[in-house]
């Protein structure tokens, strides 16, 4: 199935119990450290950038409120108002700090050209702009939705995606390139999903309230899919690069074409509905 | 038919003739300036971002050139050049007002997401760069073409929309997330026209000089759709989320499908020329 | 065939021998300089933007190096730092220089929205980023990776247009609109191909290695059509607007639709294998 470029992966087994996540994090974070202070020795170019972005911090939380504070700041909105904001979100909720974890695995591991931990946290848009969301879907539940927004255009502006507030994201995600990605007020994206640039989670314009699509567990979506409605993505299912989808997929399924029609997968049948 | 993030209204009715454009003007922004006092009062965090985009300015002209001069500035074209630029237009063209206003209004109607005039104002970018456009297309107009290059150019950057400052577009005009819109030399967009993400209105290669498409009042456009040639989309138009679209569509007919096939409206047969 | 707004051109021959690409290139910048006098003459706002980008500078290459470290740099990455490596570059590698002057020509002859090689230079963001990406493809080649995919994040974020440092690019190449291109690891674009904006050269996601698609010379791609696998698509192909295609197009053929179908084309028939 035509997805882009990513190489699928179902999704991952639950970790063991025997690391929790604090020493998952930690272990990750070693490792962007170690990265980091490797490519600063081999190209001097960068060492000021590495230093600045990665090797000051002394923690992951510290590192990506920086980085993403210096991202999307502006003269309005200024880099250190940001950073306070994400560091206050990235530092008192474990949720986020293991979500940001699992994201940092799922494009080592699913996407084949992202080489390193750190070249994800320091490069990836799709990764950045997905943070940068939880702690906007955060404001949002706190009913601080003018700084939500704020946040949500900057992203719209800076990495050229845009996703409301309100939509839910669950962990392991992997936004890949993400150029041009659309994500609805009620849209709901489960754990290990991957997602290629330009795609939409949107209305049809026929409906107010709860109006854009929910995408289950560890599902694939192509470069340029259009997935319009509130419809159900089944868990594992994949949806195929250019496709309109309009109806509900079974989980483990595949969709292609505009508008989709089913091909099979392991347990369903090929008929849409 | 699938269309992305908007709810579709047909054209709204012309304003009662007792409530002149000025007044109107005149209420949108009082409208912008409670909200943003609203606003700046419930969270600090934001008060100095509002204060300094719209409370602190005594009109919406002024409002709105700071906050296209901040966006579109860069190292080489300052904010102050391009605040004065954007301030000489709109304060001494009206009819540049009243399309700003009926966007806002557009805006509002239309996106079941856009909870406020100044969320739309601050945060939209479809509406930001539509706004820049109008004052690019003053520029064409007077022969200052090099300045409205530069400042397509910089929409470009700053937005990911790209729209050619020779292009004609109405009023009430709704670019909805906006990002990857592409609008030819020779485009013309009516009034009260509702445009989703990544639409191209582009050419089709094979002709030069009037070579772009004509989309007639109140037509809606879905996410991703692409519309090449001279060729007219005609009033009340819907053209469905991924399709390709080469031929006239009739008025008040709706197009889906790559490439678009007819299905029915009102009152036009479901055939294609 | 529908491409979006280019006008199609073939291959050029090649320049005649007694022009050396070294006045070609002299040529091409005592334009530039020309166009850009009589600009700033015309348009006093624009003259020390003018100035400072183009008549500032003793050479395209300084010119261009100039204008790629103010648009690519970031309170982090500083322009200083990227003027130094982009003239470390330019200055020294007479190839990467012929390749821009042809990417100016071909900008010139094939888009009719084209009016200056200045305008070219200063506002095309595909031109820019294409520049940009030869540099990162030096650097990647001579293992200088991080600061590779530094530099492709940068591109990513500014331009909206995602290249992989290891894509090889060709000369004479037009990236017309150019918001969204996505052009993955191990893709290879021939000499003076044409691309619309949205395009993607992708992976199917099922193959890792060499997974990326092969551009024959010539080749036009139309805007948002999505190329995926390690395909050929062969010299002075056509590959229509909004077309999914995966598997190899003939050389001279048209290929449109989604998934792509084969219309013919001057020596082939019009069965797609």
């Amino acid at each position: 199935m035509p997805s882009g470029e990513i190489r699928y992966q179902p999704p991952s087994p639950p970790r063991t119990s025997s690391m929790d996540s604090c020493e998952d994090e930690g272990w990750v974070w070693a490792q962007i450290k170690a990265e980091a202070r490797r490519d600063a020795d081999a190209e001097p170019a960068l060492a000021s950038y590495v230093y600045s972005t990665i090797l000051s911090h002394s923690s992951l939380a510290r590192s990506i409120s920086f980085h993403l504070g210096n991202k999307l700041c502006s003269s309005t909105l200024l880099s250190t108002l940001l950073y306070d904001l994400f560091l206050s979100f990235f530092s008192t909720e474990p949720s986020l700090r293991s979500a940001t974890v699992a994201d940092l695995r799922a494009a080592r591991m699913r996407d084949p050209a992202c080489t390193s931990f750190s070249h994800c946290l320091l490069n990836y848009k799709g990764f950045l702009a997905c943070q940068a969301q939880r702690v906007a879907h955060k404001l949002w539940n706190q009913s601080r939705r003018p700084l939500a927004l704020a946040l949500q255009s900057r992203i719209a502006d800076v990495f050229a995606i845009d996703i409301h507030p309100a939509a839910k994201i669950g962990k392991g995600v992997l936004f890949d390139h993400a150029t041009g990605l659309v994500v609805g007020e009620t849209a709901v994206i489960g754990n290990n999903v991957s997602i290629l640039h330009h795609v939409t989670l949107g209305g049809t314009g026929k409906e107010s309230g709860d109006r854009h699509p929910k995408i289950g567990d560890g599902v694939l979506i192509g470069a340029g899919a259009t997935i319009l409605g509130n419809i159900k993505i089944g868990e594992g299912a994949k949806i195929g690069a250019g496709s309109l989808v309009l109806k509900d997929v079974p989980p483990r399924t595949t969709a292609v074409g505009n508008p989709a029609r089913l091909v099979g997968g392991k347990d369903q049948p090929a008929k849409h509905e």
